[in-house]
C-alpha cells in the first residue's frame, strides 16, 4: 500500500483528522491513483499505518461509502466503487489555489471616458455622500425587510414606483398610475424586456436610422427584421403602409439619438395616429429629456396619446450615474400581464436597498436639485463647446443644439466619417462616426459628447480636433 | 379673449413669468381650449391684458413656435398650429400632482417569510454593518471610477470574477479561469441568459421532475419543449436516447430541488459521459451546496467533467442576501463568445459598487466566516426540526437530510398534498406541496424551509403542523 505513504495528516490543523483522510482518499480516487475496484486496506491496518485511531478510519470510510466513492463488499472488505471505472487519471485535475493580488478593484479597464465620448454624465457632479446618507437611512429603518426575497416586488418597490410616477407626471406629462411603472436595469434592459413582450406576434421593428446600437443588438438577438426609418430635421418619419405589419416603432422623440433632432409636434401626432390606425406599439425612449437648455421640452408622446399605444422608457443612468443600473418603463395597462410574465421569468426580484435609496432621493427633492445642477454645468459646457468650435472654424455643422449630452457635427457630403473618426482616435480622442450608428444610410458626421468634460478640457480637446481636421 | 382671463401669473414664484405663460398656453392648447387655427392676441394686447412686459409675451410665443404649438402667419399674426387639428379637448389631460404619504418604504408586502417557506436565508444573520464598511471602503477608494459606464465589464468587475474563481476552485473544485466567470443577477437570471445562448439549435430541455418553477417559467417563455426527468433517491436519471436531441440538461446535483436527494457519484459520471456522447450541455445549478451539515459535499459535476460540457451556476442570494441580486456562471470557453453577445444585448453594465463590495467581502474572508456562522445555525435548526417532527410523530417521511435549507416530508402514497398544504395555509403556515413543483409525476409531499426561523419558532410551528395533520 505504497499509495498511502504519501498521506500526510496534519495533527495541528483545525480540520479533523477524519476529514483530512477523506479528502486524501477522494483525491487519490479522483486522480486515478486508486482506481475502480481496487481494495482498500482494512480499517485496522490503515489506522496502524497512519498512526491514527481506528474510529477515524471507520468514519472516513463510511463517509466515502455514503458518497459512493467506496463500496463495502460483504465478507470481503472496502473497495473503490466499480461505478467509477470511467475515472482515469487525466479525468480530474483539482486546480491549486493561486496567490492573487490583494487590491480590491484592480480593473485597468475602469478608466474615465476620453473626450468626446458620447452619452457620458459627469459622475463627479453626483452627490455620492448625500446618496450614501439616504442609503444609510433606509437601511437603518428597513434593513432586514429590504434584504430578503419579496415576491410582490418583481416590478420594483411600491414607494419607488410611486415616486417615479409622480416625477413623470410632473416633468413629462406622462399619464400613469404607479402600478404601470416597472423598474429595470436601465433603458437597454427595458427595451430588451419589451422585445420579449412585443416580438411575439410580428417580428419586424421600425428603428430610427441612425440609431442607438443597443437596440439593434437586441433585435439581432431576437432575429427580428429591422426596417430603417428615415430621420430628418423634424426627427423620425412615421412608417409607411408598405412597412406594415410592425411589432413596434422605437423612437427617441426628445432628442433623436445620435443626430440630436427633436421630433416635431406634427410628426408626434402623425406617429400616434398611425400607431392607433395600424395597431402598432410605440416605444418612446426619453433617455435624456431632462437636459434641455434653450427651451422647455416638447410634450412626451405618451402624454399626447389617448390610445394607450405608447410605452414610455426612461433611465437614471444619465441623470444619476450609469452603474446604478436603474431605469423604468411606464406600461400601457393592456401590456401589464404579459410584461409581468416576462419579468418573472428573467428575474423576480430587485436591488431593494438601491430602490429604496433612490425612492428617498427622489421624494426629498435631491433628484430635482441634482438635475438642476447638472443642467447648469452641461448648458455651460455646450456653450463653451459651440463657441470654441466656431472660433476654431471646425468644418462641422452642429445643426441640433437645444440640449442633451451630445452634439453631432455633420461633415460635408461625400466625406468618409469613419476615416475622420479614425484619425481623431489616433490623436487620442474618442469621437464615433455617425455611420457607425446607421442601419442603411446616413449623412457623414461625428458624434461628440460634451457633458463629462470641464470647459478647459473641452477647449484643449477641440484644438486637437482642429489640428486633425486640417488634414481631412 | 375670455380664455386668457384665467391665466394667473405668479410674480412671487421662482419660475420666470415667460415660462409660466408658456405653460399656460401649452395647457390651453393641449386641453383644446385653444383649438388649431385659432388666432392668438397680439403681443401688445396680451401684455396689456396680463400686465406684463411685451418682451415676455414675445419670448413665450417664440418658444411655442419653436415647439410647433404656434405658427406665425406673415402679415396676419400668431395662430395655434393647424397641424394640431387632431387635438381635441379630451385628447390630453395633464394629471395633477397628487399628495402622497411621506414614508420612504411603505410596502406592506415587505414582510418576513412565514414558516416554513422554503429557500429563505435568515437575513438577520447577515453582517450588514460589516458589509457597509466594505462598501464605504471601496467607494472611498474607487467611487467615481465605479460610478461610470465601463464597457469592458459586461461580465462583471475583474476583481470580483477573480475572487469568485478562487472561491469555486477551493470550495467546489470548479476548474476555471476568471475570464470564464460571468456575474448575473442571481441564478434564475443566469439560467435565463443561458437559455438565450443554448436554445438556439435545439428547443428541448431536460428538467428534473419535480423542479424549481423558475426554470419552467423560463422555458415556457422561450416556448421550449420540457422533458420530465425522473428523480429517485440517487437524484436525476440521465436522459435516454429517445429524449434526444436536447439543448441542455438542468440539474441540481448537490441537493435536488425540491426533494433534497443528492446526485450519486455513479449518476454524475453517467450524466457527464452521456453529455459528451450526445453533445448536450449540462447546466449545474449548485444553489445551496455550501450548506451541507453531515458530510462534505460531493465533487461538482463541473470538476468531474473533462469534456467542457458543464456550465456551473451559483448564487449569493442564499449565502448572503437575496436582494443583493448577485449570481455567477462558470462558462466553458466554447460558449464565451455567444454568452457575451447575449449579455451585451441584455445589459452591458453592472452594479459596480456592489460588485466591488462583494469582491472585498470575499477577499477578506468575510464570506467564508459568514457561511460558517450560517452553517452552525442552520445545522442546529435542522436538528431541532427533525427531533421535533419525530417527537410529534408527524406523518411525514423526511428522507433526505444531509443539508440545505429545506426538508421535504413525503406523505403516504395516494394522499393529496395540495389539500394538506391548503389546510396548513389556513392555519397560517406557508408549506408548498411537492406537486406544485412537478412537471408530470411526483410523490405527495410537503416542502419545509427551516433556515429562516429560530428554534422556538420551529417548535411552535411544528406543533401547529401536528394539529393540522391530525385532520388529514
Amino acid at each position: 500500500m505504497k499509495t498511502f505513504e504519501a498521506v500526510f495528516l496534519d495533527r495541528g490543523a483545525t480540520k479533523p483528522l477524519q476529514v483530512q483522510l477523506q479528502q486524501h482518499l477522494r483525491n487519490l480516487i479522483q486522480s486515478g491513483k486508486l482506481s475502480a475496484g481496487k481494495a482498500l486496506p482494512s480499517t485496522r491496518s490503515l489506522s496502524v499505518q497512519l498512526n491514527i485511531s481506528r474510529n477515524t478510519v471507520v468514519t472516513a470510510y463510511e463517509q466515502l461509502i455514503s458518497e459512493a466513492y467506496l463500496e463495502a463488499r460483504p465478507r470481503s472488505g472496502i473497495y473503490v466503487s466499480s461505478a467509477l471505472s470511467q475515472f482515469s487519471s487525466e479525468r480530474v485535475v483539482r486546480t491549486q489555489r493561486k496567490p492573487r493580488a490583494p487590491s480590491v478593484v484592480e480593473d485597468s479597464t475602469l478608466l474615465p471616458p476620453v473626450p468626446f465620448r458620447p452619452c457620458q454624465p459627469d459622475v463627479s457632479l453626483f452627490p455620492l455622500a448625500l446618496w450614501n446618507r439616504y442609503r444609510g437611512r433606509v437601511v437603518r429603518r428597513d434593513g432586514l425587510k429590504l434584504l430578503q426575497y419579496n415576491e410582490h416586488s418583481a416590478m420594483g418597490l411600491r414607494a419607488l414606483r410611486e415616486n417615479i410616477a409622480t416625477y413623470l407626471r410632473d416633468g413629462r406629462g406622462v399619464k400613469c398610475d404607479w402600478r404601470q411603472i416597472a423598474i429595470t436595469s436601465g433603458s437597454q434592459h427595458a427595451i430588451f424586456l419589451l422585445a420579449h413582450v412585443l416580438l411575439k406576434s410580428g417580428k419586424k421593428v421600425y428603428l430610427e436610422d441612425p440609431d442607438y446600437n443597443g437596440t439593434k443588438r437586441i433585435m439581432n438577438l431576437f432575429g427580428a427584421g429591422i426596417i430603417s426609418g428615415q430621420v430628418d430635421e423634424q426627427g423620425l418619419r412615421p412608417p409607411l403602409a408598405k412597412d406594415q405589419p410592425i411589432s413596434f416603432v422605437y423612437v427617441t422623440p426628445s432628442r433623436q439619438f445620435p443626430t440630436g433632432a427633436t421630433l416635431s409636434l406634427p410628426r408626434r401626432l402623425e406617429l400616434i395616429q398611425e400607431a392607433a390606425k395600424t395597431n402598432t406599439w410605440i416605444v418612446e425612449d426619453d433617455y435624456d429629456s431632462d437636459f434641455r437648455y434653450r427651451a422647455a421640452p416638447l410634450p412626451s408622446l405618451q402624454s399626447l396619446d389617448t390610445n394607450d399605444k405608447v410605452i414610455y422608457v426612461g433611465t437614471f443612468s444619465k441623470v444619476l450615474f450609469p452603474s446604478l443600473r436603474m431605469g423604468y418603463i411606464a406600461l400601457p395597462k393592456a401590456l401589464l400581464e404579459d410584461f409581468l410574465r416576462v419579468k418573472y421569468a428573467v428575474d423576480q426580484y430587485g436591488h431593494f436597498i438601491e430602490q429604496a435609496t433612490l425612492s428617498a432621493f427622489i421624494e426629498n427633492g435631491a433628484l430635482h436639485s441634482h438635475i438642476g445642477r447638472c443642467k447648469r454645468h452641461y448648458a455651460q459646457r455646450q456653450e463653451v463647446f459651440l463657441e470654441s468650435a466656431a472660433r476654431l472654424g471646425l468644418p462641422l455643422d452642429f445643426r441640433y443644439k437645444d440640449g442633451g449630452m451630445n452634439l453631432t457635427g455633420f461633415l460635408q457630403p461625400g466625406m468618409d466619417d469613419q476615416e475622420c473618426s479614425k484619425m481623431l482616435s489616433d490623436a487620442g480622442l474618442d469621437i464615433p462616426p455617425l455611420s457607425s450608428f446607421s442601419i442603411k444610410r446616413s449623412e457623414p458626421g461625428l458624434v461628440f459628447g460634451f457633458t463629462a468634460f470641464g470647459p478647459q478640457k473641452i477647449c484643449s480637446s477641440l484644438e486637437c480636433v482642429a489640428q486633425v481636421a486640417r488634414r481631412w
